[in-house]
């Protein structure tokens, strides 16, 4: 059960849905919100391929006709500045590699006999995926809008809360829309062509370095707030993680929830996508071991050790990052990295490789091990360190 | 050993060394130069008492004439402009409580037959303190000596270098230095006093979130350049962490060393205070376990959990703050937070407490939980669990 989406309804909700965007190869979750992740092979992809990103939708998705699109901008109870895609595109152009994950990534793993089962759909490696992202900058069009950072400021606006279509709704800082370094856009394309609908036509929000909740899809409007929304996905339980030893969500007070901070920028994590979970390996063999690596906050990653005998040894995993602008000291590391790491199977390995990695980012921000210690009711922001077990055969056995 | 300090040299040296300001109660690891801890009694304060302040001095304490000092500040190869202190006290004054954490920290945690020795010296828990610091906004300075930032930035100039009058000297991204934001301050006080010899007078720089290394003592000058300056404490080996595999310094190539980013931001971490190591608690009696927990870049603490079984199970610590300016969603928590758990000692208590802590800041950031997977030659950064263990007596053999 996910209660941050709304039940199935009515199946004439659903008629239009963009079947058509949809690869046969996702691991479907839910169809209806349509709820799906890429296979491991995708994921080993620097740029996610086509139809084949990861999809979180909270409701149908909805049709919206591109000439009579208007995105407004404008401060909260203030008449709203409209634009039109063609206006939009009088500003410069951006085009930015940008990961975009679920706080609910690696959930499934939280849902063991020993620890209970979490709430939420129960993702496996794959609600993460990278796109080019090409649109305006937003802090570009606020100043087209006569929003000055410095005057909103002083005013006490401290949010740029987006609005989707659909009516789902949260805020980011508006110090983080307005940083210049902050590469937040309002894009209209992804890898170079128009959005799919499921990523947000025509008009969507990117908050590079932030989950993917924070980037609103079909984007009605941009509003600046003193505060920051109000709802479930702003201050209410969907993006707060809860102590370990909070089994029950309704022994938790509401104020207690509401006075967390929400998750806005992942903490750095890790991912195992080759070999796949127990496959046969043979003495002797080369074994190339992936994943990918990523931390919020543009944090690069500097480092994947890798372990094949459940982090008692490691080893570093060489690194490919999505291009020159992402590198170790730019601060705008937006993108995943891609690893891999090529052993040898050992002639005298017996029984199973406990294969494990962990990365770590510009600041040393590291990974905790295992879940135990995390586990939390939501089942979100599962960062331990990845894990994939792969059991060691003789050649004769494969 | 720690090659990042000079030798202790001729005696003559040492003679002006403010032995007056360091309390006896200091943990000392080197005289000269000078390296000393406090006690966990004060630790568990939150501004730490006058004197009892951990010291990190690299060489002798300069000797300065404060009516005859100025600090100079401008552009590499270009004249600086000299600054008084009266003439800096005409600009605004903050007062800020700031934790300054050397990397070091716990360091003598990493030091175990099974993982090997570091290098540095054999920090406890204290290498950490905290004090209000008053002084001049650096991006006042800067921009009182003719800079401004966007042009500096377009014309490439990214750091902020600064040199004591020791020679010591780091470089700091230049945004983190104007962000309105950021509060990099010029500080002449420390607890609404003149700085302590010990701690920099007549003018100490303090860059609140970073590790203590960045915040430069005795500041001679600040200068812009274009690239991060030049030697061990910026570029070299001196505040770098290598992976856990890498056990002997000489095999590392130093390039591979200058390529990694140095570290700036303290990751989450914390640590017990109380009870002391190793002490005896009788069954049925009351014990408060106590504990202080930080995270740089300005993330606030947003729980810390304790454990008395080795993390099998966990609760919530209480949280003190420095002042409200320090909260949740301040993105400014400078100073760490104090923490205590009280709980009666189980009368079924056998053996051993295991006693471990962990925090989580705001953007739920976590700590590994042991020390062998972040283990590193330099034995930097150690915010791996806190851990004491206290032994369960009854009564009659306290």
């Amino acid at each position: 059960m996910d209660m941050t989406q709304r039940e199935e309804g009515a199946a004439s909700e659903w008629v239009n849905e963009p079947v058509e965007e949809r690869d046969p190869s996702l691991l479907m979750h839910t169809e209806r919100p349509f709820n799906a992740e890429p296979p491991n092979s995708a994921l080993r992809e620097m740029i996610t391929p086509k139809g084949k990103h990861y999809r979180r939708q909270h409701t149908p998705v909805p049709v919206v006709d591109e000439d009579a699109y208007r995105v407004k901008v404008g401060y909260e109870g203030k008449e709203l500045h409209p634009f039109s895609m063609a206006e939009l595109r009088q500003h410069p152009e951006r085009d930015i590699a940008v990961t975009m994950m679920c706080t609910g990534n690696r959930r499934s793993e939280y849902n063991t006999e020993e620890d209970g089962d979490t709430m939420g759909l129960p993702w496996k490696n794959g609600s993460i995926s990278t796109a080019r992202w090409g649109g305006t900058l937003l802090a570009d069009v606020m100043r087209a809008a006569g929003i000055d950072q410095d005057s909103a400021e002083a005013a006490g606006y401290n949010f740029a809360t987006f609005w989707g279509i659909e009516d789902y709704h949260i805020s980011v800082p508006l110090r983080k829309a307005f940083d210049k370094h902050g590469d937040v856009i309002l894009a209209s394309k992804m890898n170079g062509e128009k959005l799919p609908r499921d990523h947000g036509f025509p008009l969507r929000v990117v908050v590079p370095g932030y989950v993917g909740a924070r980037s609103v899809k079909w984007l009605d409007r941009v509003v600046l707030t003193k505060e920051e929304t109000v709802g479930m996905h702003q201050r209410g339980i969907a993006y707060k993680q809860l102590p370990p030893n909070l089994k029950d969500i309704t022994e938790i007070p509401k104020d207690q929830i509401e006075a967390l901070p929400p998750i806005d920028r992942v903490p750095i994590t890790s991912a195992i996508t080759a070999p796949e979970p127990d496959s046969q390996v043979k003495r002797g063999d080369s074994l190339t071991i992936a994943g990918y690596a990523y931390s919020g906050t543009g944090h690069a990653v500097i480092r994947v050790d890798v372990s094949i005998d459940g982090g008692a040894t490691w080893e570093q995993a060489e690194i490919m990052r999505a291009d020159e602008t992402q590198g170790l000291r730019s601060g705008k590391a937006w993108a995943w990295v891609q690893w891999t790491y090529t052993i040898t199977v050992p002639k005298e390995a017996a029984g199973t490789l406990d294969i494990c990695c962990k990365a770590v980012d510009d600041q040393y921000n590291q990974q905790p091990h295992g879940i135990s210690a995390i586990w939390n009711i939501r089942g979100i922001l599962n960062t331990s360190w990845g894990r994939v077990q792969a059991h060691v055969v003789d050649g004769s056995r494969l």
